[in-house]
């Protein structure tokens, strides 16, 4: 059974992203709070919180009893909360209940469940920074091998003035760049132990308390935080907006696979269309399109992470069941949106010659402003910004190229000029091939 | 594996709805769009479009074949759509490859999964409608039994004036009725067969179109719309805008029973509390929370669903894949709002002494309004009420009850007064018991 | 000052809509709210409520005194709500004392502030309601016209198969259909007075209240509902929702036009283009961009009149706030959704040069399914099928017309084939023609 | 005339802010984009890229010339952009068309509009520092003043065991020290000049380009980024997030404030409550509401925001736009969130009597976990809880005080046990007091 696409066996391998997902399935959620609680008894032990034999035993167990997350159902529904349902299959799966009785010391629902999120967040980070180094590498050596690439720049969906193919790489991938630098400063945030008992407050554990939250810290490659985070969510919703925004980025990178790969446009292909036996002509954009739904659905749910800051006192049902809806499945869809992106990155196919003809179709106009410029060598720019435009209407009444209606209005005057250059597109792309060479650059640093 | 609790084992009596959530499982799915494939062959079959023989096999087979779904799901995400998986692996189930040639005749893709769709929202309004009418009948008696109990009216959190309890109860009701007319209206914007092949014309299934669909729609107790809705997607996002408007409202009726149940308010319970081994006097508003976090969650993807109106052309696979990741979960989080509201309100167990005792609390206070409107019997209304005011300075500065700091200081004039009846909550509810009982007998109609 | 482009004198005309942003200035506010005051004053004097002559001041000064909201700035600051700074004003300005005391009598301020809206709501849904008309009639009229142009349809960004301008400009009109009919049943759930008192429960009005209510709608053109609406807001959020899926329809009409406009596509212009003195072949799609930003930004303002339903006890101050933040701005998103719309609908240009040559670029491709029913009534349909994929497959690889790698691969068992019927996009657009005279058709009735 | 309360003289000085929308004024708006063009001729003169006499003008002209916003309107609404409507009107008022030519030389709008909006959201961040700085300074004086100040924690809405004052002001504190942070860090990435040409490739300005660039932003006080920014919106969206973030740490503080400001609890007042003139006991808590309502407005901002990230080629009019619909409110609703926030914050009033006797309240069962690891110094720790449970049982049947039940069911066995400590809530605040000071300490660094 599978509500979402994330589960779905059927169609999972196209919106969900199996190794981040595996990160939160029921196994894994238990084996982390689990962990939590190995950590917190082997902490509790070492500064003689807890007897030596259980803060051996507890952390043991943590890694070896297996529970059935389906056998917790029932009392998790009851409690609202999935810890108080597990430390009682934990301690009895434990079958040592002079040790079992020393699980849990002191610590509250929210701590085991917050650091058992923090954990698999940390991993999920990794694994994302990983595919976007993937993702990364392959765009820097797209832009560096089309760095000098003419085509036409598209502005507000009109063919503006020449670019290259690199530049547009380059603007691909620069956003991406500091989507790595965000998404790991994001996991700083959230790769905290929680360790603030029932009220936030340590009061059960007496003495010793924060050497217990540094030493479990430790243990887990967690952060011990100045101050408990109950109710201080903006880590999360940092962390949320972080991938929301890694997603945005990704959502703009398929858009224009989308657009420049349109039947009419033809000037790029990536990743493996999908077919149409009826069409046989079709060459579908499906792994753009799933990146503009996933960046799409992930804006959505990083919203609702957002809205989960604002809670009540010290802890907040509500609010705090509203991260379980949203975050998970947040996770993985920007998994997933890397997964595609790298797939795509790593087969951009441009079509050289598409990308000239769509220049040329033009018929020398969006080379307008280049000839401007070059004819304001020998006039005053006022005058040659009119004889241009005097000649695109020319060119469009009479359905001529600019370059001969500019000849025939504008004459003997203008021997001097360049045309040739003025209306060669390879020659005015400005500074793209050095954007694009410089995030190329900037990528493999 | 469940990325999210609407498919967790552990945790979806919390937060998911089974019999909802089996509607959109990939069996359900399948099964739906088989309907639609074996409906399509038997209304061609009637006009004579495919052969007697097919149009007969067909129908049966989409009852019969099994298909796993994961075992399409290497095409699928190929293809970026489920339907191109499927037909061959239905066709293939048949094997009567004579007859399989003609399933899927003239239609798309979409068609198959929009009206797949349908069948499955369809099927979810009905659940949903039921549960708000046994929602709705706890509700009335509740309404009923409790229109006269007096209990203090809360205006921005603060002590307003008296209510009853019956008032409250309609306030949560009244907006139900209202969900179930809006639901019964957005389900038939969607109970829709959609049979408009590759392009929106059905060009391929040439004479008998029409009929066809008009015959399909019988035979799946659907509608056939006049016009194609493939990229006409506000019917689906008014059902999504009608599940989060319930969700609203349930969402308002969990806030009220967590203010209402809150240590110090303590006037109403509701439910099975989640309890606390380390605290044995906490009563946890599970299912109010739910209710919460749920209408938040519901709110963010019916946000998604409309967004995905925005499409382009004649089908636009990334505004149909956000519906995917949005619409299935959101029926599953209305449905699981219902499930928990019908608990709740079939138990709800005010208690009179604290909601007495909170009024009581204010030292008369909350009986200012009253107690002016009694005084201006006897003199002009702006008197009446300086000296309210006065006096309420006055039973603030030496804690006196209000009905005595007005005695103190109104004095002989006001002989006539009936002070009982001004400060007897029970004889200042105005039209509470009124609109109390006035909702019952609405939500019986 | 203008933090938002809807009160910027710069922008406005480009995002705002003067007529309905009017209905939201604060004199428009405060003299919708003054209505309130006279009908209420009315309909308490016909039941004898308050004295006659009050009963007739008060109407008479609620349209003639002139409020200034910025004097009310501070009170309004300090009361969270602009009614407790209004009334104390508008019974100055009455200057009769006399008659002032009687302002009010009995309600509160959300009674004051809903009922204030509701009038606005009214009214922009009527404005609303007319422009629908002026887009729909003009788009049923091109829809007419253009019933038969054929042009390709394009999925998933590729073109598919033929269809015709008009069943597209179809495509767009149906949704506005169901858009009026959504918006006039949403206006009629919000054109309510509200008339509750303090508490919901109109105690400090007595006997006679539900009465002065059905006089008080009677008066305003507006209904009294039979329970009350201060925490029912339902009927807002559908409100919104009705605004929201307008605008995103609208939204989809807007992304078509820029697609369809773009360079390399040319087959449609609308509206003014937007020029570009560097670029003079530009044709800048302002319009469609306008549409498409408002449709986004309705959705998420959408959402948050749909949060605002969650709100506690009797009157929650930071929901209710919320709904001022949101709803106003979204109703001049839709007024200027509409004006655009209208805009860009009575100027539709469409170029069947280049819709023919879009189509005839694709080399016969867009036909092979069209063609492989023509081989199918000669051959069995999988052999058709495979025949006509091979034959793409060779016109790719040997850039031929599909026609001609058809006749050199089927040879002489083709003979009966109509090609130049199969191959004319004409002749292939289904029910497109049908389609678009339907929908102009329901437009027109 | 004020669609949105942001620009509502009658209702601004609650819900907007006065310093930060003046910075989105249209007057505002054109002198940071003059500002913009001064700055762009003073750099090109200094390259010799503009004649110097230009370059000295321009700067002048930028700083003098007065320029009506709506006087721009229509053209405004034509090009769909202001700056096209701008230059001239600003070459016209330069009074100098030898100078004026040279205005703009080789830039875009989108140069001249995103470093002017660039220029603004500096400032703004400069003043959300400054009055988070004023909000973290009264939040430490009083986490201090208030770190042993006992009172009940409360979790999922029920009262759980002790904290004090101080520690909950720490937890509304820490997340602003990170918000502090953020936003330093997002406003650096939005604190970029724009200089990229028509089409993101500087084409127009030749040789020097990078150097005008440097210049320009160092006269404007912004950095120059490595690579064009015209599409990678990633850092505005950071920075609305940081916004986003930052007002949803304020909403939980006001969700606080009114939870705690109930009348039932009445352990809090801040600000100036809202009175009313027919409920005199009434405290409404205005400012709380409305860091709640600006809390959730902000999320719903920032989600526009987000989406505006995914954009077409090298620009996307309506992405654009969504950004100008959504951004500059997103900016004023953190700056009045922090206006309000930062009053509350000077005028906590806690009520120890209040705080004390709703714990007292509870009969000691928020002290049941105190008594248990009392006990369970003497006992196993088992029995311990079971004991405890079982008291609490007869003290909730008996209506007795917990210690009275503990002692009636212990009896002499517990003759070493400390119960006045263990009742005591002051003894049993744990880490409460030294997080409190962590917390005005770490706000004071």
């Amino acid at each position: 059974m599978a509500v979402t696409p994330f589960d779905s066996p059927m169609i999972r391998d196209l919106l969900s992203d199996r190794e981040v997902a595996a990160l939160f399935s029921d196994g894994a959620e238990i084996r982390a709070m689990l962990l939590f609680e190995g950590a917190l008894a082997k902490a509790q032990g070492a500064v003689g919180m807890i007897p030596q034999t259980a803060a051996a035993a507890i952390p043991r167990a943590a890694r070896d009893v297996a529970i059935d997350g389906s056998a917790l159902a029932a009392a998790v529904a009851a409690a609202g909360v999935a810890v108080p349902a597990l430390i009682p299959a934990f301690r009895a799966g434990m079958n040592a209940p002079e040790h079992a009785a020393w699980v849990h010391w002191g610590a509250t629902s929210q701590d085991a469940a917050d650091t058992g999120l923090a954990l698999r967040l940390k991993r999920c980070a990794a694994v994302l920074d990983a595919r976007l180094g993937v993702i990364l590498a392959a765009l820097a050596d797209a832009a560096e091998a089309h760095a000098d690439l003419p085509m036409a720049a598209r502005t507000r969906a009109q063919i503006a003035t020449p670019t290259t193919f690199g530049a547009r790489i380059a603007s691909w991938g620069a956003p991406l760049l500091r989507a790595r630098v965000r998404l790991a400063r994001a996991a700083q945030g959230v790769a905290l132990i929680s360790l603030a008992g029932a009220s936030g407050t340590l009061d059960a554990m007496g003495e010793g308390a924060e050497e217990v939250a540094c030493l479990m810290a430790e243990e887990l490659g967690l952060t011990a935080p100045d101050l408990p985070w109950h109710t201080g969510r903006d880590g999360l919703a940092e962390f949320a907006g972080a991938l929301a925004i890694l997603c945005g980025s990704l959502g703009k990178f398929g858009q224009d696979l989308i657009l420049l790969g349109q039947s009419e446009v033809g000037e790029l292909a990536a990743g493996e269309g999908g077919g149409s036996s009826a069409m046989p002509h079709k060459s579908n954009p499906v792994g753009p399109e799933v990146l503009l739904a996933l960046a799409r659905h992930a804006s959505r749910l990083s919203g609702a992470v957002q809205e989960a800051m604002i809670c009540g006192h010290e802890r907040d049902g509500a609010a705090w069941t509203l991260e379980w809806l949203s975050l998970p499945q947040l996770c993985v869809t920007a998994a997933a949106a890397c997964r595609h992106a790298g797939a795509l990155a790593a087969s951009l196919r441009p079509d050289p010659a598409r990308m000239r003809g769509n220049m040329e179709a033009t018929g020398g106009m969006m080379m307008a402003e280049a000839a401007m410029f070059a004819l304001s060598a020998g006039m005053p720019r006022p005058e040659a910004q009119a004889m241009v435009k005097a000649a695109c209407a020319d060119a469009l009444a009479q359905g001529l190229h600019l370059r001969a209606a500019l000849e025939a209005r504008a004459g003997a005057d203008l021997k001097g000029v360049d045309w040739d250059a003025a209306f060669d597109p390879a020659r005015h792309t400005g500074l793209a091939p050095v954007f694009a060479r410089r995030f190329a650059a900037m990528a493999r640093a």
